[in-house]
């Protein structure tokens, strides 16, 4: 019988990280299908459909990695696994149409607890105008565990990618950031103290915004409408899920390019601000390294920066380099320092 | 702070089983999108694509649940969460083109582990022609979920669904049943003995084919092709995954209409006979209850009835009703039995 699990000579997974790993297991993998015109690498995978094209992108959650039942409500996990699911769709500047949505969950849940978290589904679904329709239910040994896959439509000649940026780009970020990463923190910190006293009532005086950032993110699928009907094609876009320096290494690296942020244009929320203080985490860095915001990141050619200067939902935060002059920030105190991806690393945990 | 697992007058998920879960939870979906031809309730959902539709399903496997890491070698269980999900694909009488893959795991994984769960799902997406186009990965608190989306497509007026019987047609199965179930009860008495004395050798000699059953289903998709090489487009069609009876009953249950069939048309192996009355277990029985055969139950109109009476791989097991008089099994003597969902619900385990 197996002894996948005793062999001490294998490979750690915590080792190679999340994206070593994906690097690894899709390394030979090429397509075949005429109408498979890109694979993995990107937010989603791009379908032919005739005129346009389909992006599809599928993510799972699962308990205790991606969220807490200790303060996490069904009905907002339920909703962020489909908002995170449409982010993608953005990401590449499409509409999204359809999800299914499958979920393996032990018996310790109730009907009725279920009924909220599709509630939570149901009522991002019909926010954004997006039709559910299929999935699986199974059971599980442990915990909820949530898997999404959403299709989205472009016309062929308007998805966006990662790897398209170009030298001299101006680099955008929409919304602010740093937000759910420092609603995560005050969650964590209430969850200590609800665990060593349950009677305590939890202070989120507020932090309203911020605890909704995030429980309950929204895809910035306005931005993607702003961007249409300003005539702007972003020439590459991402949405933040593991945390602008990540994300941005992510686009330089596809795209074989270097970039240069300035610390002193990265939009942070007062309320973020505050609370990082509050924590003695400097506020940029809750942005650089945070995950979660789901904004949408995206370089623009310079002849479109007058279309969007006066935009306040948009920041132009950089530009795109030459490969060999590297990823770098620009420091309040004019330091030039390395970016690097301190994202999310799914196997320290 | 969360109470969802204190309130003990919620609904058990035990007292509704998937069926029911399924139900209370899509109760109120619409579809709002032109392209939404067909939502939840099928194989697949159906989505407009021009001249063709696209089919879309995904499937989620459940370590402990849907596959023992005991017995199950990990290449197996790759190409086992394709095959599946082609079935679904093949029961909608199309063609599987594109999936996308997610898996959350444990760190007690290692990356070479990984690569062989990995292998075996490339090795059943090269032997379909089916392209690898995205996926997921993530962590997970204790052992594997795998989860499967895959995209076929059809000709629009090819595709077949469940809800389509007709009275007078006939019901056909391909291959043989109850082999999957069979190859399951010995690899969970090999556990059984290993568990006791890890040094006994499993006595699995004679059962190759069973176990190959269980643990390397292939899709019909060679049903498919032959269906369509003699012109013969099924009324309605299902894979067998959760039994004969369970995959009988969707049918009739969609198509608002009852069925005949007969015991000893039902198609059995040799050695899933044989084994069947080791275990003391009625053959029939392992057929009409044990699921994951992965074949295809289809019914045609009589008129097609001379194309295919020569085929070996296809069995004509009986016929559709009107509604009124119910679905049931004409025994080898000649009773008439009611037939019973026995198949599987997830949350008895």
């Amino acid at each position: 019988m197996n002894d996948i699990f005793e062999n001490k000579s294998l490979t750690n997974l915590k080792s190679i990280g999340e994206f070593g790993l994906i690097d690894r297991l899709t390394d030979n993998i090429s397509l075949r299908h005429e109408r498979s015109l890109c694979g993995v690498g990107d937010d989603a995978a791009i379908i032919d459909a005739g005129e346009n094209v389909q992006v599809i992108s599928t993510d799972m959650l699962v308990e205790g990695i991606h969220f807490d039942m200790h303060y996490a409500p069904l009905k907002h996990v339920g909703y962020k696994a489909i908002a995170v699911n449409l982010s993608d769709i953005a990401a590449m500047n499409a509409r999204p149409e359809q999800v299914l949505v499958s979920i393996a969950v032990s018996s310790r849940y109730s009907v009725e607890a279920l009924e909220e978290l599709y509630d939570g589904m149901k009522l991002c679904c019909e926010r954004y105008g997006v039709d559910i329709v299929g999935g699986d239910t199974s059971a599980s040994m442990s915990g909820l565990v949530i898997s999404v896959t959403v299709i989205g439509y472009a016309p062929k000649n308007k998805v966006v990618k990662r790897s398209t940026a170009q030298e001299h780009d101006l680099v955008c970020v929409s919304g602010d950031l740093g937000g759910a990463y420092m609603g995560l923190l005050i969650l964590e910190r209430e969850k200590q103290v609800f665990l060593e006293n349950p009677s305590v009532q939890p202070e989120l005086e507020g932090c309203d915004y911020i605890l909704e950032r995030q429980l309950k993110p929204e895809p910035r699928l306005d931005i993607i409408g702003m961007l249409a009907e300003k005539n702007i094609l972003p020439t590459s876009m991402i949405d933040i899920s593991d945390g602008l320096s990540s994300d941005m290494l992510h686009i330089c690296h596809q795209s074989h390019k270097g970039c240069r942020l300035y610390e002193d244009k990265i939009p942070i929320d007062n309320q973020t601000y505050d609370m990082a203080m509050d924590f003695a985490i400097t506020p940029s860095v809750a942005a650089l390294n945070g995950g979660e915001d789901y904004e949408l990141l995206f370089t623009i050619a310079q002849p479109d920066y007058d279309k969007i200067k006066n935009d306040i939902a948009v920041s132009v935060i950089g530009y795109i380099t030459a490969e060999n002059e590297g990823c770098s920030l620009i420091t309040k105190d004019d330091k030039l320092i390395t970016l690097q991806a301190q994202g999310w690393n799914a196997y320290e945990k």
